[in-house]
């Protein structure tokens, strides 16, 4: 440790992964709250709801939603101005006939076309928030890329259009019908092909869960380079399809960088065989990263290779309080400096977003007080002793240079994910009470929380928002996400979808968005919620040259229609 | 430190970046050379000749070299079966009117059609490695994007073929034209637009040097994620058109993650304007990827915004020898595994490359025996003391376990410049004594080497390779590279370019590589080079798909012509 060399009042003892935290000098303390062991009563509390609160995360719980507890209006109602494309054919008993043969199996095919099967296709016609609902009669499940090859060759040929879909997790309605778009559904293709444990490459099916490939890699010590809330539900194929962010995107990079790989199959049938396994290639244009973030509207992607790190074994997780969005800021500066390579996650949650998911989960916080931030600190390291020492540092430094207020640093792996259900918890608690317009935004930091400031106060000032009173459509306005990406979620919590709301709401939000140079889909992408808004984040020119690809890969534009650009 | 469960002799005490080494408990140490400090006298030998040494690097020296002293055969007449294309019109008094007054200066257009200009043409006709030249007659150096934007305007219009070149460091002939191509250099674009400490972004023209740019950065505490040997001369935009891969991609990733946003120009003049500084945007297809490792075949990039890491304040490096290959796969195991998040570079070289390095250079080697092979590690962290502990920690673990043979660590700032001068002044050594057939491949790692060892013996048994007899073409083979991309390196240093050498490597290489699953290019790109022989690496439907993206953005096949696939 450096000398000591001016004498200060000692910061009270607090321990960080089992070890003894040390007393250093650094510190200016004065007299708030000093970081404290977390109190086994309180967490003992939180970790009986963890799973719950887990669950819900990002995205969406780990089991498909109770669409019947509310009929959800169809898409075709919400967005009457969206017309079914007139040249599409509509399904016929021998375009059924034909994809049973094809996948020579009853239960690949759901089959509302030559009986009724309203209820069986519900869960694949509406999406996890309840917002978007489409009219499909019929669900394909293909089991191989031949299968999919044929099936989107039928439909290319015959002007079907077909819809993509993972594990239907997605925020902006993409991967649901609009009208009556066959559904080509990849749970059945859910194999891992090969994990080399020196290189650290995994290939697998497109539909593998998100937690199912984390948990083969983690068997050989290694990490998908990806983690969200919905990872129990979500698949694979489907996080690289809309280029999915995470909690992690500041450690590991993106899907741009992690794919090493793709297969993926044409609207024509056109098999796109490009899994390779090595870490550089440069051997012609990097065709694969259209499909990343190309959300299934220009092929269906049915299997991936990716580059997967060591795993870490040491982890620490804190959360803290803090006064002001100024201190978030000082926060994040501070973390990056000190923390640098072990640092893995930078998450920030609004006070209002912590008390929504106290609402909505039961739980309490982790924090004696109530505090207008609340921020979320996870590193990642290869030796615990190390990694402690550096998160001491910049735990005295932060709380001794008063840029924290509170915090607690999680000392078991089950208070780990306690803090973490604070963070991951939000999202489904934005729902809890009825309905949420989500907005995925980059922000530059500087200005990323006045959006979220800002729409609350034009939702006090027009009356549409009142937490006690239910006649009113807006409970609250909350804001968290992932400041070490600049990407901001901004949640309007409602007790019912409410076309005034959205007025207010859009295209605002959208304006104010472009006047910052940021993007209205950071991480969760277009699809049909956001078509219409892509000029606020794009150039003329960018959109242009984004159609030509469409028409070079669909020209019939069957794939995902009425989406995306 | 862990308990000290069993009694074993110490290690020679060595020094880590002035801490002292602690001997511990982990190493079942025998009669062996430990690490030493490396002697004094030999590091100040080295030192001298750092510069030179360091300027080799993978590609080029930091000036222009001087292909004076050597003509070079014209590619037109190596590759005799390659056509000038006689729909491109031939250049004429009236176009160098045009560009004249366009580019509104004389430096900028260097003009060998209505004058005899051909020794300040030779630089931008030939190639660093003295292996093609082209017969340009005009060079363009515009200073704007919208210079670019009406040069390539008028070239489209016109058919005129043109060649993109930056710092012309390229290793297979893609940045020097093939017959008559316009050269438009990009050397006078060379400003720094923007760069925020906050997030890390840097925005630069394309024509800024890698040197420059790092420089830059550096003096905000940041690293620019790429480097190279070539970094003296090499330009940012070059980097990105050939995807580049270098040193420390291990731990910075590959350019597809970290370039944010590109500024470029294609055909018809479009600008592509899309200099995002947002780490997620997911709006519509990531049309850039296609230009990032595109070699100028779609368009010319002015522009890049790139995610720039923290500049590490500690930095190890570290140098072995070792007694097989196995034991250097071991090694690197054991790196990743135990240096982890520290690790930023793990490189290979074999004892044919040193002794190489060791002839062309005049310089000695670090350690005192010779062995089959050697590595260099670096390290990059937030923490010395953390940084050196670990590394202590794995060098008693490699030399306890008998992995490595022998070692010594940088103390100082100029023999870790000294240890990097042995790996990075291979290039330049490898083709010291006339040229050199340079191969870069991507191979699992288990069979890596074998291709070395296979080439070698070829050229044992078929006669052509001799060390001392001056009639034979080929001085030896070599093998080195990027261990932790499954990168290698395999040159073949000759006396002079031979068509027998040639016949006795090609298609044998690519064949090699193919059986592998490996990459004919891992980070060098196709250029006129490897044009040919991508059926090796990618299928006939990837190579009809890439077809189809440059028919959209090039039409008229204007860009870079006779080159990539």
């Amino acid at each position: 440790m450096p000398a000591i060399n001016r004498a200060l009042p000692a910061l009270r003892r607090i321990h960080i992964a089992n070890t003894a935290f040390q007393q250093s000098s650094h510190v200016r303390t004065a007299a708030r709250p000093a970081f404290a062991i977390a109190q086994q009563s309180r967490w003992q509390h939180a970790e009986t709801t963890t799973s719950a609160a887990h669950a819900g995360a990002d995205n969406v719980p780990q089991d498909q939603p109770d669409i019947s507890q509310k009929k959800i209006k169809f898409t075709a109602e919400s967005y009457p101005n969206i017309k079914r494309d007139s040249r599409f054919k509509k399904l016929d008993e021998n375009d059924v006939k034909y994809f049973k043969e094809l996948l020579g199996s009853e239960s690949a095919v759901i089959d509302g076309v030559t009986r009724d099967a309203t209820d069986d296709l519900e869960g694949f016609n509406a999406d996890w928030m309840k917002k978007y609902r489409g009219q499909t009669r019929l669900v394909l499940k293909p089991e191989s890329t031949e299968q999919v090859s044929k099936i989107l060759k039928y439909c290319n040929d015959n002007l079907l259009p077909v819809n993509p879909q993972g594990g239907n997790t997605g925020l902006v309605g993409g991967s649901v019908p609009v009208f009556d778009e066959i559904v080509v559904n990849l749970s059945r293709m859910n194999k891992i092909r090969s994990f080399d444990d020196v290189s650290g490459v995994l290939v697998a099916d497109a539909g593998v869960i998100l937690q199912q490939a984390d948990d083969h890699v983690a068997e050989h010590n290694h990490i998908f380079p990806l983690d969200l809330g919905a990872k129990g539900s979500c698949q694979i194929g489907g996080n690289v399809a809309t280029n999915a962010g995470g909690l992690r995107l500041l450690r590991y990079g993106s899907m741009h960088g992690n794919i090493l790989g793709l297969e993926a199959v044409l609207p024509d049938g056109t098999i796109l065989d490009d899994l390779s396994k090595l870490r550089k290639n440069n051997t012609g244009y990097d065709l694969k990263q259209l499909f990343i973030g190309g959300e299934g509207t220009i092929g269906i992607i049915t299997g991936i290779s990716i580059l997967c790190p060591q795993r870490s074994p040491a982890q620490n997780v804190a959360y803290f309080g803090l006064q002001s969005y100024e201190k978030v800021q000082e926060a994040f500066k501070e973390a990056k400096k000190q923390l640098s390579e072990i640092l893995s996650a930078f998450e920030l949650m609004d006070g209002e977003s912590q008390q929504m998911y106290v609402k909505a989960s039961g739980n309490k916080l982790p924090l004696e007080n109530n505090y207008p931030f609340y921020c979320l600190i996870e590193t990642s390291g290869s030796n615990t002793e190390h990694d402690s020492e550096k998160l001491n540092n910049f735990l005295e430094h932060v709380m001794g240079e008063e840029i924290v207020s509170d915090g607690v640093v999680a000392e078991s792996e089950s208070q780990i994910q306690s803090l973490w259900g604070c963070r991951e918890g939000i999202s489904e608690a934005s729902q809890h009470f009825g309905g949420v317009y989500k907005y995925d935004l980059s922000i530059p930091l500087p200005r990323l929380y006045d959006l979220v400031a800002e729409a609350r106060e034009r939702f006090q000032n027009n009356g549409l928002m009142d937490p006690e009173d239910d006649t009113k459509p807006v409970i609250d306005v909350i804001g968290y996400g992932h400041m070490g990406d600049s990407n901001l979620h901004l949640n309007v919590c409602t007790r019912r979808y409410d076309k005034e709301v959205e007025k207010a709401l859009e295209p605002w939000v959208y304006e104010w968005v472009a006047k910052q140079n940021g993007s209205i889909s950071a991480e969760h992408g277009l699809g049909l919620a956001k078509k219409e808004f892509i000029g606020y984040s794009r150039s003329e020119t960018m959109v242009k040259l984004m159609r030509q690809i469409k028409q070079l890969y669909d020209p019939n534009g069957i794939m995902n229609p009425y989406k995306y650009i």
